[in-house]
């Protein structure tokens, strides 16, 4: 028996984030309502996911929902906030049992990794389509944007880049990676880990920051321009997955670390007096992160290798070029 | 020549709302940045809407714009709250100036009206769907919700339900309405009316809100669900528009009006003692609104005509059913 919207939410959206405090009134009003806390800000973003566009039609149940909730994560880890509530618009073909549980647990997983309550949403019959509102919270005055960059703040980037682009070539049977490598880059595709924790510390130590969706090479360029300097990033300081490199060759990897999207790394910036405490703070071998490039004065993004520019053309992905 | 995501955003949506003291940071960096006022709860919502199923293809992409926020402000308006802040995912098939620039101006109409200003968003390629996100404030403890209702409270709607369904009708060639009632009710479906005022008043007298948008009689009965009641509904004081029973004869507009969807009216509960201050405080006439029946113990919702139990088996519209 087909399911109403109702019964639907109830039984699977009803308990499947975190239980919060602060959450007044959650799924099921006309609207949710929340506690703002004291001394903070809102942080509010949005990003969809489209069947067919933001992933392939294969994509298991889990990875959807664990990624819808992923990508707006990443934005709020790159403003240095801390997540709290979520709204889930789920535009979906019909109401499958299997597929709505798997995809409640992949979203509610990591809800509840990173105590964010699912407060509200709607669900409509259409082409798949997931759209998420992401609402969190950062002390007053202290969030981090793009614009904060000056002329001779070191560039750096968390992760390794290409990875989740050469997964999902690999998915998309584009890609024939050795097999010690395809697991590991499809799972970077699958489940992208938001770094919310280093965006949270990285409040302490940056000066700009946003996160790599993009391609790392288009998404730099965004944070130079708002900062209203240019770049230089270092070709051989790239850091480059293993399995990229066993799955692409050095050059194949290190074009699609600058190009692929769908990393959700974060790309910031660390003004030079700075980095000793960075470093200090935030070990980079636990933290995971790497130097890879320098603001400059001069607006426009240069690629070099032993100071030597390249000439590199591709600039990351746009939806409507 | 096509435009990039961040062109178009920067084009259509960057002055598209109302621009607000309380937004620190709005369109263009990873997330949005407000200020939540001292003693007030955040209220949010989301809405989608999906072409082909919740309007025509044939909509113009104003009134698709209008809407898309129109019933997002329904929401906060049964909750008794003032929006603010919008968040706009748009999945377009291809960035159409011409369209875009309706759309925007739908949107951006009245979300100025109602001094909403849009901080965020996130375009995509796809069929086209729009989810809106709207945030806004209520009084600390004050919201409306559904469950306030007890039994023997008397049951008001504002507006004339069904006018909306007969639009939608007229617009799908399904209906065939007399010339000089078909503009109104094609009004009433393309650019509703939320009924953002009425609602944050009602927070002085109504004990339980919500939005009808699937349907009168439905949405009662979630209402009465809510409140662990039933309701007795009184077929003969439903307020049914001119133009409606033109178009309809008194038999269908009556049943249009109690199952037709896509009212965005407001459906509350007033305690008997305070009839008399609802009515001083906002007359009747000139907020437009009418009693259309009571609160009961027993669960279930029936439909009444001189005291007699009609038979009625429809009961909304259910995206899933």
């Amino acid at each position: 028996m087909p399911l109403s919207e109702s019964e639907l939410i109830a039984r699977f959206f009803r308990n499947c984030g975190a239980q919060r405090r602060d959450v007044v009134l959650g799924v099921g009003d006309d609207a949710a309502l929340t506690e703002c806390p004291p001394g903070m800000q809102l942080v509010a973003t949005t990003d969809t996911l489209v069947a067919g566009v933001h992933f392939p039609l294969s994509t298991p149940a889990a990875a959807i929902g664990h990624r819808a909730l992923a990508v707006n994560l990443s934005d709020l880890a790159a403003m240095g906030a801390r997540p709290a509530w979520a709204l889930l618009a789920l535009t979906l073909p019909e109401a499958e049992d299997a597929w709505l549980t798997e995809f409640a647990a992949g979203f509610g997983t990591l809800a509840r990794a990173h105590e964010v309550a699912l407060i509200g949403g709607d669900t409509t019959r259409g082409p798949l389509t997931i759209s998420v509102q992401l609402l969190g919270h950062v002390p007053q005055g202290r969030a981090l944007t793009r614009a904060g960059g000056h002329a001779g703040h070191l560039l750096y980037v968390s992760g390794s880049p290409g990875d989740a682009a050469a997964g999902l070539a690999i998915e998309q049977g584009r890609l024939a990676a050795p097999p010690q490598a395809a697991p590991y880059l499809r799972e970077r595709f699958l489940m992208p880990t938001p770094r919310v924790a280093l965006g949270e510390r990285l409040r302490e130590h940056a000066s700009a920051c946003i996160d790599v969706s993009d391609g790392l090479l288009g998404d730099a360029g965004k944070l130079a321009a708002a900062s209203g300097v240019g770049l230089e990033m270092f070709y051989s300081a790239l850091p480059v997955s293993r399995p990229l490199l066993e799955a692409l060759g050095e050059r194949s990897a290190r074009e699609l670390a600058l190009t692929g999207g769908d990393d959700y790394e974060l790309l910031f910036t660390v003004e030079p007096a700075r980095t000793a405490g960075l470093e200090r703070a935030l070990p980079q071998e636990q933290w995971n992160y790497s130097q890879i490039g320098v603001l400059r004065a001069a607006p426009g993004v240069v690629l070099t290798r032993d100071g030597t520019v390249m000439d590199f053309s591709h600039s990351g992905y746009q939806h409507f070029a």
